[in-house]
């Protein structure tokens, strides 16, 4: 037998999101974690200039440095966002500029191999737009850069995951929108993340109901009849094992207790109500149907605390986490793309 | 000065709810907890033989007659629910007219002044529309046995009071028929339950809002800005402080940190889904707007564990002690009908 190789850490590409927002903070709160630090080789795609300006204010300055000399962690100073724009503390065109350069770096980071995963700290969508980037976030510039022909957003909590069908629309274009279609796709890039990402040998997937009690067998409303019903049929063809349409106000608590690995929810507010309830500061966000691996953390820029030192880089951590175990999985079956065939 | 009073107890209505249901269980579980026995005079209408033949299955044999036999515990026999159909635990025409007619007496009981507040236990759906008694539940029954021009459910837990604008319809119908007066009727029957009933001096309510990140000002759907955004204004002018239209994927986590005393969810699974994920088992589904008091367990009949001994009392326990709070409170005002006025 040929002698094993020691096992490779993966390489994750962390964008710093916008460099006014406590992005660059939370970085360098997980990386200066002995734990985190440990898991991979870490480079970090942001603007030096928001380190030090952001410093002044925190008691962080020296670890900007040791990104730069650790080998395990490199920080790629991309020097594009303006001390004014750092300090402004709010959507501004060069920090919206900035964010897009490290997000489009690290995408070609992943696709080309030299990183195994990305991880992103947040966004203004505001500066996004300002910029000429109108995107309503990251995984919809992703899904662009990337080509991908179907996407869907995964948030993963340790006591939940959940698919979202459509994100930032409006209910009503919701129900006028929806197709078996698109609930097919999010429940199967939802079984394919579940197995590939997750080593879940035989997946229980749950669709939500759109209507109370989904429904009822067509007591009020006929979404669950005419669109999910469909749905359910083509995926189980498919051997995907997804129970619903289920009445949503307790499919999440059931989830939570174990009976699924995984609740696919129709609108924004119907899996994100239980996301924050159930997993506020550690939910990671997971973008599937790309063809590189994606995290994120779960929350905004948060401007106004920017520059003190009050951030709390749980969501950041737990993001690196997810992204490292799901860089592994893939890398242990020799694929880099597992969603992406 | 007058010597005074010894406070009365106030006198409960509990309602057993469809006799082949776990109702009977949990009312005599209840009753039998020396705390809950102790805190009102109880009149139970419901079914001896509901009793007894479930009885066979359980250890409670004796409570049924210790429930006649003590003055603060009787029961009212009806005996219109044959031995055949208790035992059929499933829905019929029998139990479904045998839960109205308790239903119906506990009503004139409580506008008699007989009792102070009425607890019901759970019916079926399927049940009421066999015995002629079409309601979707207990609520719209409530509201045309009392003739309540306006009425609202609330769920109260431990951690969280909610109201709903729209009960059991679908989405869309909710979109298409939303009115600023609903919402508007919706968060003063929360205020005003809060203020009478819950005790509170200056109640603090949230409104959610329909679309995700309650629209972001208009970006995704335009029903905060035309329905809740009108309806906050007229509440506002008439010195009800409540906040919103707030994000619903995030108000619910701040109203159980303490920030409000109620959230206003506009549809079922918005305000159900945090309910049953906070507090499963001891929400308190409370009817506002009703000329009388009415609390009632936040569990259905259970038909399949009926008779076993499995159910669990605390939902019937819970609804008990909130709807004695209320009484006396109201008592204690010289008010039988605080939102009746």
């Amino acid at each position: 037998m040929s002698a094993e190789e020691p096992p490779v850490k993966p390489t994750i590409a962390v964008t710093m999101g916008d460099p006014a927002g406590i992005g660059p903070e939370v970085i360098v709160k997980a990386l200066a974690d002995d734990e985190i630090a440990g898991l991979a080789s870490y480079v970090v795609l942001g603007d030096q200039g928001a380190f030090d300006v952001q410093g002044v204010r925190n008691p962080l300055q020296g670890v900007p440095d040791t990104l730069r000399c650790d080998s395990h962690i490199a920080l790629e100073d991309f020097a594009n966002a303006p001390p004014e724009a750092i300090a402004a503390r709010r959507p501004t065109t060069e920090g919206g500029r900035a964010s897009v350069d490290y997000i489009e770096r690290a995408v070609r980071m992943c696709l080309a191999g030299e990183a195994d995963a990305m991880v992103t700290a947040p966004i203004s969508k505001a500066a996004l737009k300002m910029a000429g980037a109108p995107y309503p976030g990251h995984t919809e510039l992703l899904a662009d850069r990337t080509g991908a022909a179907r996407h869907a957003m995964m948030f993963a909590s340790p006591r939940l995951r959940v698919t979202l069908v459509t994100i930032h629309r409006s209910l009503r274009s919701v129900l006028d929108t929806l197709t078996p279609e698109a609930v097919r796709d999010a429940v199967d890039l939802t079984h394919r993340a579940l197995t590939d990402w997750f080593g879940l040998d035989r997946p229980r997937i749950a669709l939500a109901g759109v209507n109370p009690h989904a429904s009822e067998g067509g007591l009020f409303g006929d979404e669950e009849a005419r669109i999910l019903e469909p749905a359910l049929e083509t995926v189980r063809g498919e051997g995907v094992d997804c129970a619903g349409p289920l009445p949503a106000d307790t499919v999440f608590l059931r989830a939570a207790e174990g009976a699924f690995d995984a609740v696919v929810a129709v609108y924004h507010d119907q899996g994100l109500i239980p996301v924050k309830l159930l997993g506020f500061h550690d939910a990671v966000n997971l973008t599937l149907g790309l063809p590189i691996v994606r995290t994120s953390v779960d929350h905004g820029t948060a401007y106004d605390i920017a520059g003190q030192a009050k951030a709390d880089p749980g969501s950041m951590k737990a993001a690196i986490r997810l992204a490292v175990k799901i860089a592994e999985r893939a890398k242990g079956k020799g694929v880099r793309n597992p969603l992406g065939s």
